[in-house]
């Protein structure tokens, strides 16, 4: 929807500038050696604001890159932000809104009426500007899209058509197209003239019923003979991406096949838009690091998100985690009279139940780590835990060895032999459990990033206290 | 060092098959769904190499893309992946040796000797042929370096004399660097007769002094009139990337400014290599999915890994956590006296303790990733604290509400009042130390995901116990 390609006259200026260095971007006066904006920075733009000097804020922004405006609107808090937002219209261009966080870009858009957020909507790509207004609810949606002229009210809705977090919402519907029968000197004369939109990186080659049949990348056709047919150079051998696919799959194709773009085909095999890797790298990111947030229970996780979503997402893991601690009590209450006899056990049974956690966790990350990078498949989860088990004996046996010496001196020989033991049967069965529940929940097809750290540490939890306790009583000590 | 274009002739034998349909490699009948290499189809392929059947085994394998070609040579036990390796000697590809995971690479570069480890390399490009290389011990690199071509060494050698994980080490020096005094004809010509090397998606252009003065994706050239100079065409607004910067800064370079590809500059300023986003595709996904398996202390946590290395990776963070472990059982054993006298306190400690420890890993994973993703500076860690504070309030006083309730039902309303307060308190220290350490590491120039874990449950764990009998001693329960 946007032109993004270099403006000739705007860049004639540009070159006719004295002293045209390169800006590297790195170790200005405005970043740290991060990339990151300084402090010292962010400061003085909301001294400015506070002054409400808005035209030193204008001048301090206005030399900023768009992705690093919205990394100064993201660092702001609500007031500063909207003030920055005032004052600096003209320059919250297309690339700024893309960049913007979504609850940053969500909150700024609400202070909007449907006119404005269309305006913007029309400057921006159509996967932009769908990232854009899918948040909003129906009734802005509405308004906002009638707003829109028909072509592009026609390109959000069918991107809306489908699912969230599939190719067909994210793909873009800018790409070079053209018929198997050129050849590549057709394929050059035909760019020329063609009017330009975004940027490109290959050509999708298709048939008569608009079915891919090759791509081209750009310095192929660079470096070939205009004589040349066309599917002479373009690879036949292509990853099509079906407008369904979920975005996590998307980008673990992107990965594997070190795609730059690629074909999207609706339910008929017919060429609908592209995916490229600049909004690959983005989902990539996201998805990889959601792991981390997910088997912390701490859902979207995002420093921006809402403090009722943050509480919402956070608190029924927390309660959930009540639950499995009540099983793990109900253990420590049935061999209450053993405790009242030896309060030793009541001092050491939280170190076997700790030991035992952290080392679930270890195996789990691992095991959550291989299946979301489709590294762990039923042909090899059987050798994966025999590598785990192999791992958990060594590591259990190191532990017990130095609790049980530990306990030995301290307490007894009998505590430390009984301590010992229940730590080389906890760690062992958190390595089991650590496998275990990821792949069982990866078979139920739920994420098994989700809800594995709940099971994993009720069981190490409940296995700690019943193997420590339990042999504590069978071994004569108490009880 | 390989060349990566398109042979026309062997292009022209492919276009000549009838049936040229598009292969889109997903649900035929080797992949599932999710584009992993079915069971089935690994199991005939180690059914075939089990028989000695080689030559069922190359069939099976021959239709295989190279990084599926990977996938399964990761997929198999050492023993049926050095057999496949055997069998289909020339189906191993620059690309499949690129795409395998490091420690299977490792683990079949040992079976070799120094001159086909060579041969292999000289296939390769240079920064694969460097990560290939890179591992082996001092002894073996020597004896593969000395094998290769005086050019190819010396590249490998350049790349060597940086550290690992920075762009030096990783960049591609294969790019297309041309002069600025040229037209967009020139640049055309320029490209029509260059020897074709690798693919590439930007030109750079450089000064006499080879520094960078701008970069021109190829599709303005081929959507710009031949007369047009290359200045007025080219983005000056260049992303330069130091050859000492590291993988991550590359990767959030990459990602923040939406690049393909990025110019390697000296010291001096000097363009000496390329970063492209397919490299920086697998930098990301690493760097964002390894938080996940630091923070539990799994090390590098690849399921490829040797028992050796992830035994002594991981007990070594098990030995940590039993040492805060310790510490907690001390303060346990210091309420010694009041445990013997109500033994309900042993049963109920765990549940604070546990409660919230989960709450600090919730808070922890969101400021690790906010500190990774380049979201939490300086300039809105206070905001991030006081955010957090919020949501622990909210989280402690809900849970507090539960647990009181339920303690208050099944022992008596004093233990549920003291469980609750105890609950509230431990919520909001986890939500300070989630913060609070991550933080502090960051600031100390240590990676936060690597030791904050023992730190916030070493926190949560004292402060749960000790709130918790410290307050019933205090309310006079016991002790």
């Amino acid at each position: 929807m946007a032109d993004l390609a270099p403006d000739p006259a705007e860049e004639k200026l540009l070159a006719a500038e004295p002293g045209g260095r390169p800006d590297d971007r790195i170790d200005d006066e405005r970043h740290d050696e991060e990339n990151r904006l300084k402090p010292e920075y962010v400061r003085s733009v909301t001294t400015a604001l506070d002054e409400d000097d808005t035209d030193r804020a204008y001048d301090l922004v206005e030399p900023l890159h768009p992705a690093d405006i919205a990394d100064l609107l993201e660092l702001l808090d609500r007031d500063d932000r909207r003030a920055l937002a005032a004052a600096i219209t003209d320059l919250l261009s297309s690339e700024v809104i893309a960049e913007l966080n979504d609850y940053v870009r969500e909150d700024m858009i609400e202070t909007l009426d449907a006119g404005a957020v269309a305006g913007i909507a029309e400057q921006l790509e159509t996967d932009d500007a769908v990232q854009m207004i899918e948040d909003l609810d129906d009734a802005d949606q509405q308004a906002v899209l009638a707003e829109l002229d028909a072509e592009d009210r026609a390109a959000i809705e069918s991107a809306l058509a489908y699912p969230e977090e599939t190719a067909g919402r994210l793909m873009s519907r800018d790409f070079v197209a053209v018929p198997e029968h050129l050849t590549v000197g057709d394929v050059i004369d035909y760019l020329r003239q063609r009017e330009a939109t975004t940027d490109f990186w290959e050509i999708f080659v298709v048939d008569a019923a608009h079915h891919p049949v090759g791509t081209c990348e750009l310095s192929w056709i660079l470096t070939t003979p205009r004589t040349i047919a066309l599917t002479d150079v373009m690879k036949r051998d292509q990853t099509l991406v079906p407008a369904a696919m979920d975005q996590e799959e998307v980008a673990l194709m992107f990965q594997k096949y070190g795609l730059i773009s690629a074909a999207v085909i609706d339910e008929n095999g017919r060429l609908v838009g592209q995916m490229t890797v600049d909004d690959v790298v983005h989902i990539i990111s996201e998805e990889a690091g959601e792991d981390t947030l997910l088997l912390s229970g701490a859902g979207e996780g995002d420093i921006n998100e809402p403090i009722r979503d943050a509480y919402s997402s956070r608190v029924r893991w927390l309660i959930a985690n009540l639950g499995t601690a009540v099983i793990a009590s109900a253990i420590i209450a049935f061999f209450g009279a053993a405790i009242e006899q030896l309060v030793a056990l009541a001092v050491l049974m939280p170190v076997v139940a700790s030991v035992g956690g952290n080392a679930g966790t270890q195996t789990m990350a691992v095991t959550v780590r291989a299946i979301a990078m489709n590294q762990l498949t039923r042909s090899n989860t059987g050798r994966m835990l025999v590598r785990e088990m192999r791992v958990a004996l060594l590591n259990g046996v190191t532990i017990a060895v130095l609790v049980g010496l530990a306990t030995g001196v301290i307490f007894t020989p009998m505590l430390g032999g009984v301590i010992a033991l229940a730590m080389v049967i906890n760690v062992i069965t958190a390595g089991l459990a650590g496998v275990a529940v990821p792949v069982m929940f990866e078979r139920l097809d739920q994420d098994p990033a989700v809800a594995s750290s709940v099971f994993v540490t009720m069981i190490t939890d409940s296995m700690g206290f019943f193997a420590f306790l339990g042999l504590a009583v069978a071994a004569g000590l108490a009880g």
